[in-house]
């Protein structure tokens, strides 16, 4: 994350605050109008920080907020390396909803992205040199069997039930699978925040199982952080011009 | 994880690793025998984390392996600064199980902990300075709703219901809640491994909603981090005790 703020502050010479974050738990950088967060990986981690920061902005009197998700995610169908700017978000049981227990009952959040804010971002690839596709976003909890991998410690399944879930994901429209999306869709739309998520993907699980990021040839730990930035290269992308659109209609 | 890892190498005179996590998420620590790994926060980030680790202790070819979380967690009719050794754990819907999404199906699998281990752990009361109490924890994957707080950015509930919530758990015998009790034991007892969860309690839910952190009168940055060893005392006298019965049984 710091990475992309000092990347953000090279490229527009905005002011960049330290680590604004006065726990270890997360990190917190300032960018002008921008703020760049880590949020950890899974849909409990994510909430708390979501949570904390539609806190923050309340208490800072912030208007017309945008937040966005930047991420890595295992594709589906799409060439490794594209990035995903999400069309929706559904859980683990293909639904495009968030179940959360509020007192010890089931309660269910609509996912919804901003469809608008995803048309932005696709129309911002002209600014870019990577591959970017629009899809349906899978978030799970387990990354071993909630994805259907076959290199965890457990595994019931076939390779062939595992392959054709996959396939069932690709033909209901699922272009890339993570961990948080459908929580941070249905957060975001509840606190009435326009949001949008964008994920490079790592893999292709159509074809491949596993991360091959130990066998250089696939993918080297420079082409992993090459990949990582693709998703700051659209965003920031979008950030400068928008901001600039909003410079000349003043 | 590296405070406890270097307190461990001060008190033992135990070998000290670098950090032997190649990836940015999680830091990994070695003293001897004992491993030092954190594992974020909520069940996603632990279960990514516990499955590479019962997969490391595979390929590793260790035997006799116990796996331990220290964390702190909201106490519930205790006084803060506590230490909860679990007896058991539940999920958010008060229920003894971890339910996993398999392929896109609902599957449940139950939450146990070593019933021996949490008799010696408390046993090892008698080591350290601090209370120590036995209970049932809970997890949760919401830290606001899901503990039926009053500080989150959304809340649907009055303030009586979330005690009553609250005092309902006392009843059931629940001492503590944090995020990831129930995966922790249901991964844990499915892969044979024993295992044992200590927590420290940085407030009374009972009395107090907010973690008073941010004023000193309460709980000060430095107690919080005085009651964060307070597990690690723990941990680390069971870990002494019983490396010494080993060494004399030899």
């Amino acid at each position: 994350m710091k990475n992309y703020a000092e990347q953000y502050h090279k490229e527009t010479s905005v002011g960049l605050s330290e680590n604004l974050s006065k726990t270890d738990r997360f990190v917190m950088y300032k960018t002008g109008p921008v703020l760049w967060v880590n949020h950890g990986m899974g849909i409990p981690s994510l909430s708390i920080c979501l949570q904390e920061c539609i806190k923050l902005m309340y208490y800072a009197e912030t208007t017309d907020v945008t937040f966005m998700r930047l991420g890595t995610s295992g594709g589906l169908g799409v060439e490794p390396g594209t990035v995903v700017i999400s069309t929706g978000a559904i859980n683990e049981f293909l639904k495009p909803e968030y179940i959360q227990a509020v007192l010890g009952k089931k309660v269910k959040h609509d996912a919804i992205l901003d469809k608008a804010l995803s048309d932005e971002l696709y129309e911002c690839r002209r600014f870019v040199n990577t591959p970017v596709e629009k899809g349906i976003t899978m978030g799970t909890d387990c990354f071993f069997e909630g994805q259907a991998r076959l290199d965890g410690p457990f595994c019931d399944y076939s390779s062939e039930d595992a392959t054709a879930f996959l396939r069932k994901l690709y033909e209901l429209g699922v272009r890339n699978v993570e961990m948080e999306c459908n929580c941070f869709a249905a957060i975001t739309y509840r606190a009435g925040i326009r949001s949008a998520i964008i994920c490079v993907t790592v893999v292709d699980r159509l074809h491949d199982d596993t991360l091959k990021i130990q066998k250089p040839i696939f993918l080297s730990p420079k082409a992993f952080r090459e990949y990582e930035m693709r998703t700051f290269k659209l965003a920031s992308a979008y950030f400068k011009d928008r901001l600039a659109n909003i410079a000349n209609n003043k």
